[in-house]
């Protein structure tokens, strides 16, 4: 997986979010570690993963009903690093990094205290028409817009 | 909580569903036992749970969207009597109990080799009118048809 | 279920944990609700459930592992008053109420913007030895000296 | 994804396991489709996925940890080819592809009924010594005796 692309020429990311999390109990597994399947709900939380970068650009589940797309997931890969064990706390980052023909955001997790890589991951998203539900080839104007990027077809 | 009565005066279980299951290593936690959030999953289970008593009486989900109403849980209350350990083979059993003005459903998980009692639960549906949606103080004449009994108001 | 008790004649609640917290995509089911199987997540969270309030009192999964005795959760009562959507934000209150023979949590969640009271649950708790494995009638001295109260037996 | 090569110049699967399963209730998300983050658990069953085969050749969880080293996923792999939707009866089959350095299982998902490909998965996991935590660059003997095929090394 390569390094996430922060927007054309941008220097700071633009299209990222991140926030600090535990993991709790529930999410461990006999080898006393995250069970590798509890993942997909640390990416795709409100408060650190993909839900809060869509969120920042105005265009979270909700905008998207209203927009007249659905986005389901079609890929995902997460390639673990080392484990994370019970009430380790881990800071989660999602990044929008490509978006012409699907919506790709990478994710890495990495020790809070000791900023040590912990899991990279990536989710491809495509848009579906609510209406015909029918895969779009290339991602929708709305999502050009939302990202405040000139729609080049 | 009592014991299950299966209709009017039926001799055999009428309105039960039970099969065998085994616990999976994503259900176990770090002390080596079925996490106890998990067992709403094993209540549920459309092979031996609440889902297969409905549809055996013909109510499954869909039949419940097809007639007007959804039926969420309003109440669930779980005794632990035993843990459940990693690939341990346990019954689960589902027996509606009680209809007139609720969906009551209890749940008995014994180990499948020594018939050992393991844990005892009971769920409580109401009736939400899709159209109003306005909780039904009695249950409406379809769960009683579904169930072969008179309906009584 | 009763109201919390906190602490013997003590005016404030000293035993309590609470936060808001948002409902995620992950939660919700087919109706749009949060799955009903799904609070036993948030009961437990460590940022607003039962480990944030064991912890407050030096008594999380750690010490109790340093203390020698496990503490399974024996019964789990759930009473959903209301459905959670996606994105509501609510508040999960924990509060310990009982600590004599078993350790009983009650949980409260309300809106945060409203207040409304939309779920209430409880769980229970007893010590287990690690070494005997035998559970204890009453609790151990160890959780009376975490509570900062005279061990009554 | 490669398609599944069974053992060396094996005519039928050797080292396969597949089943019929059925979406839950549990499973869908507010799209009425399987939550993508939920297929880590449609892989790992017992009865039809990875558990399954590795039970097949007598190299379970407990025979793993019996020959002292633990075996950690440290890459999964899903590529979302259509929806399952609630009630819809699939066959998930689980195949061992690879094995010399570390242990290679796909996935695939079809509908029970039509046959059509709905799912391709992937998962990686090396072994790791019990005793000295360390992470095997070769699969040890262990699995290659599980297997029936000759240690290289």
């Amino acid at each position: 997986m390569g390094e996430a692309v922060q927007g054309a020429g941008a220097a700071a990311p633009t299209w990222s979010a991140e926030v600090e999390v535990e993991a709790q109990f529930y999410d461990i597994d006999p080898m006393n570690v995250v069970w590798h399947g509890n993942y997909a709900r640390f990416f795709e939380h409100g408060q650190h993963g993909r839900c809060a970068v869509l969120d920042r650009i105005g265009y979270g589940y909700q905008a998207m009903q209203a927009s007249g797309y659905a986005w389901p997931v079609i890929d995902m890969h997460i390639r673990y690093l080392d484990a994370i064990v019970l009430a380790q706390r881990v800071v989660v980052a999602a990044t929008i990094v490509e978006w012409e023909h699907r919506l790709t955001i990478d994710y890495r997790i990495r020790d809070a205290r000791t900023g040590k890589r912990l899991t990279k991951g990536r989710t491809q998203q495509v848009a579906v028409s609510l209406e015909s539900k029918l895969m779009c080839l290339q991602s929708p104007p709305v999502l050009f817009e939302k990202l405040g990027v000139p729609y080049p077809w």
